[in-house]
């Protein structure tokens, strides 16, 4: 089966294990079961998930328990999208071509929202379902909070606020910003397999090899689809950083530079898979494809 | 010791864990430590931890270990009354005698330390430190997220919210919301030590009874506060839901019934300890002072 059409599978079999896990009679409060609802299902390209399963795959996991580790990966993922267009945050009306959610319900229903999706993550990873092993669940709960939390995403949006009030920022920073931003559920996507396959630290420091480089391509990406794309193509504002005054890897390489380091740092991704062999095959594909892809 | 004192204590002992935890050294962005710090030290009686710790004494529970989960509990509350005293929620500037988070620091801020004490609460549970048996650190995590989810406290602020919409709420309606909303939490902070324990069906099922009982009385002691107290001696705005035209136990029992009813919860609860004998004299003195506080 092509790559293309594995994260397609892979897409809709994440999106019937949110929609199972997140079934709107099982909410006490209905409006923000339609709210988490509405944030989470029918969302993007689901390549965390993708990266959760294929890393799984690669290391011989249970493909099912790797499906809840990515729908629970998604659920923070989608959180984190909605309290990043809040009003206070990046104040962003539309998401993947849909009203975010504070403009479909209101704002506190979209903190609360975004609230509840972070909170279930960690419900379906401690759930015996998810693996029959306690310190493996015990394992995906850590790493996950790790990737989230303070030092993780959560943190990175901290910096990526206050580097906003300045005039311009390093590579460093920017390099820090995004891993923190971004490339923390990158490595968590690509360690979760290994950690549903009690895998040898050999496949966890290739996969995080891989995560490290692949997080930074879909960042430097997705900076040259925010000057080059339109609002229409990507279903979202473009130029949002150059209006911001915000610093990008564009500003730094150029654009064709950019577009070299985000081929390079690909490359980079495959190499570290090597000792996969044929089997990560999937996981080279999505390296190319992620800075090739038009939206 | 006195209950008093030892509600003292447990105090300083969580607030020594929750500074070593949030060690401001330990954040790669200082501002959003700073926050999280400002909301999570120095606030309140505590008495989540306390009912965690005396719960893990009773069962001969480890009171390190127990530290850490009130720990990570009083992050999660704490982390609810960031996000509840915002704007778009409750919008309150005054909390515990201080700027509210988002009036000290700013709303961004705010969502983002609230978003990172949630997560930062399920790392400290996931962590080994908490306890040596991962199916123990597992079963914590996964009755804290629900406890704490959108079929937990998150869903009875969703309620709550929706609540202030309509001209009255009956009786039922409003103890529905605060089970979940307060009574959730106490839930969890009672039947931890038991799981810690690894206590048996009828230890955990006289732990919930007192929880369900002491939530009640708590909410409406805070709401016979409301009414009778002043912002000065309680550190907050009140009258706040007679101001928001919210139902309160007051408005369906009055304020001597509603004395009456707090006092009759508190006893119920006390005889649901009678299995644990002299060893719950200080759960039992906690329901009577939950309903006597002044503040």
């Amino acid at each position: 089966m092509s790559f293309l059409d594995t994260l397609k599978i892979t897409a809709d079999e994440t999106e019937s294990t949110l929609d199972e896990l997140l079934a709107l009679n099982g909410f006490t409060a209905p409006r923000i079961g339609e709210a988490m609802r509405y944030s989470a299902l029918a969302q993007g390209k689901r390549l965390r998930p993708f990266f959760v399963c294929e890393s799984a795959k690669i290391l011989g996991a249970n493909h099912q328990n790797a499906l809840r580790v990515g729908a629970a990966l998604e659920a923070v993922h989608c959180y984190s999208l909605v309290h990043d267009d809040l009003p206070a945050m990046d104040d962003d009306d539309l998401r993947r071509g849909k009203p975010t959610c504070h403009i479909q319900f209101d704002e506190a229903t979209a903190i609360l929202a975004g609230d509840g999706l972070l909170t279930i993550a960690f419900e379906i990873l401690a759930n015996q379902k998810t693996h029959t092993d306690p310190l493996v669940r015990s394992n995906l709960v850590l790493e996950l909070a790790k990737a989230s939390g303070p030092n993780g995403m959560v943190g990175g949006q901290m910096l990526d606020l206050e580097a906003e009030q300045r005039a311009s920022q390093s590579l460093d920073e920017i390099i820090k910003i995004q891993s923190l931003k971004t490339g923390a559920l990158f490595h968590f996507s690509l360690i979760a397999g290994a950690i549903l396959a009690n895998a040898d630290q050999k496949s966890f420091q290739a996969l995080a090899t891989y995560a490290e480089k692949v997080g930074l391509a879909f960042q430097i990406a997705d900076d040259i689809l925010d000057v080059e794309s339109t609002p229409e193509a990507l279903g979202k504002a473009t130029q949002k950083d150059a209006d911001a005054g915000k610093s990008t890897f564009i500003d730094l390489y150029g654009l064709d530079g950019a577009k070299q380091k985000a081929k390079e740092l690909a490359d980079s991704a495959c190499q570290a898979l090597s000792i996969f062999g044929d089997k990560a095959e999937n996981l080279r594909q999505a390296a190319r494809f992620i800075v090739e892809r038009k939206k």
